[in-house]
């Protein structure tokens, strides 16, 4: 297993990213993510009631059949809170998309993220297409990664590479943050390439399983996305042996377990704002939704959040968030370690004494400097 | 029915403040408050799992006994996470005023508020006691309302009276604030005194339905306390005719509403580093409960916070709340309003468009300065 860390298209795969105009900065701001073969998709959307209008195109598209070919993004704009006309400036970029592309329009996928509210500037995103799908290539990943940022301040990129047979598998992701963030769903963009031969179900699990562990146990600020959308494309360009089940589907998902938790990981390190990287860890719960949800009370209390930015050794607000947090908690038995909090990366241990399930949960400090960038974003 | 935006004991009430140097800066740290007739108390605590050793101490003279004589009141320490030392130094802070006032030690309660997880300094409490005691005066409830300030700017006052018969009853309350604020309880310190002759029964229903409207409907940081008390005692020594039920009962919650409402927006008003005072109406919803929910998911979302300090009109943080409270609500139909946010009083009107209940919720800006206070409080 060989992890790289940055982006690495798998075979099968091109990918490109430009300006089209939607950024103010001129900044790039439209990707494009392209499978020579027809890719299996495993997506996990946010589950905020007030959905983006590409969300609920990719339902849609993932109900009427399973195999894609392209996938496009833009950012500064999320097409959220845009009603019936959000929807058909979705459908509008997909259809011009896959017109050039030359595929089905169901076969394309669809993600936005930036400023709620306001309408797609459609006319740009169908200008640039001929621009976006003329510079595909097979080493345009990080122009794709590059154009998916909003308030990021690096790109997230990982990739995992290990034997199968006599194939190398790759599996490779990148993913935008930076605010916004709150767990239960995959809380941002990440989109994850995989040249994998794979059935549809065990993609789906996988994705699934390395999601919980990762995407939902990190958080900036608790505030859930209409746009969170976790997507995994395998096109079998690899050729490997079927992965369904036993000793290969382990390979596969410890592989992915790597690139979910290390986006995750940026995710956090790069949050709006933040000085410090918190690794929050509850162990001794009755079990691990326990865990998580005291973990998550803990990382979302800006009373903590704040001490933690302060260096501030305060005990007392890690006690009153777990008090809180609806779990079964006493006084008596509870211990609570926090490594020097002088240093960027902080551990918080917190043993509960009620049962053997643990939980990791990350997250950032809450600076004046989070503050400013949000008050000033729009 | 007249307001006084100050506090004014009510008859058969005195009250003392000193500084027995728990606090470094040696402002007022202890007060006391005083009924000369045994008083009937109605108490609400704060759900907090981990309670601070006061409040379990007050639980067990609650259970013991119906009438009380004293209330003594520290800053500058929670006494909470604090084991049994804690819960023993509490009984002995109250017991040595017990003895002073010559009252029974089941007829006193106690609140602490400060740091969470240290020590009380119970031999400065106890050498202070003389002075405390000897000082206590029917025009002391400004003193006292000062030493029960920690991060608070200013004292939170109010006093309702209005006619009873032939009588003048008086509902007099102080508060203190301002951080670790966060409904569902009465999320701070919060103490009032009612001369009013009134059955145990229908003041404790009183303050109850007058908390769901004010304390347990404002929001700083979502932060719930070890050590939130919201304590009313009534001492009958205005001698009315007894409060029951029907058109006396409903006067006095008029004017416990009023000194509950006043209190609960004086804290909002002195939120640590706030700069703008918001109202949250949610209409239009199923029930009382469901737009509570919905007004505070919006009230504690540090987006929606920081949006309001930079006077940024970012609808989208208002929608993606929403969308995330857990509340039934869709795109189509929900209405959102926002008073000019140059101001310092804002109003969200949110209409949700699914039925014809209401809850109004108040809460502050999330600053740099809040920020800065918490990251140094210590």
């Amino acid at each position: 297993m060989k992890v790289y860390k940055k982006a690495i298209l798998p075979l099968g795969f091109k990918a490109n990213g430009v300006s089209c105009g939607i950024k103010k900065s001129g900044k790039p701001d439209l990707a494009l993510f392209y499978s020579q073969a027809p890719a299996k998709a495993a997506c996990l959307f946010t589950t905020n009631k007030i959905q983006a209008a590409p969300i609920r195109l990719n339902k849609e598209h993932l109900k009427m059949n399973g195999n894609f070919r392209g996938l496009i993004v833009n950012s500064g704009n999320a097409n959220a809170f845009t009603g019936k006309s959000g929807l058909k400036d979705a459908r509008d970029s997909v259809k011009v998309l896959a017109e050039r592309l030359r595929v089905k329009e169901k076969e394309v996928l669809a993600a936005s993220t930036g400023i709620i509210g306001r309408r797609l500037p459609i006319v740009k995103i169908k200008k640039a297409v001929p621009e976006l799908v003329g510079g595909l290539s097979s080493n345009g990943i990080k122009k794709a990664a590059k154009a998916i940022m909003t308030t990021d301040t690096f790109s997230k990129e990982i990739t995992v590479r290990f034997n199968l047979g006599k194939k190398v598998v790759t599996v490779c992701g990148i993913a935008k943050g930076a605010g916004m963030i709150a767990p239960n769903m995959a809380t941002m963009l990440a989109f994850i390439f995989t040249d994998a031969n794979i059935t549809a179900m065990a993609l789906s699990r996988a994705l699934k399983g390395c999601a919980d562990k990762s995407f939902h146990c990190i958080t900036v600020d608790g505030c859930m996305s209409t746009n969170d959308s976790l997507m995994l494309l395998a096109n079998s360009a690899c050729a490997n042996i079927l992965i369904d089940k036993g000793r290969n589907l382990k390979q596969f998902i410890r592989a992915l377990d790597i690139v979910c938790l290390e986006l995750a990981k940026m995710i956090v390190l790069d949050a709006e704002g933040a000085t410090k990287f918190v690794q929050i860890k509850v162990s001794g719960a009755k079990n691990f939704n326990q865990a998580k949800k005291a973990a998550l009370k803990i990382a979302n209390s800006s009373l903590f959040k704040t001490a933690i930015y302060g260096q501030n050794p305060n005990f007392g607000r890690i006690v009153s968030a777990l008090g809180s947090s609806g779990i079964e908690v006493e006084e008596e038995g509870l211990k609570i370690k926090v490594s020097p909090l002088h240093k960027k990366e902080i551990t918080i241990g917190v043993a509960l004494n009620k049962g053997s399930a643990s939980a990791t949960v990350y997250t950032s400090d809450l600076t004046p400097e989070y503050v400013r960038i949000n008050a000033g974003y729009n």
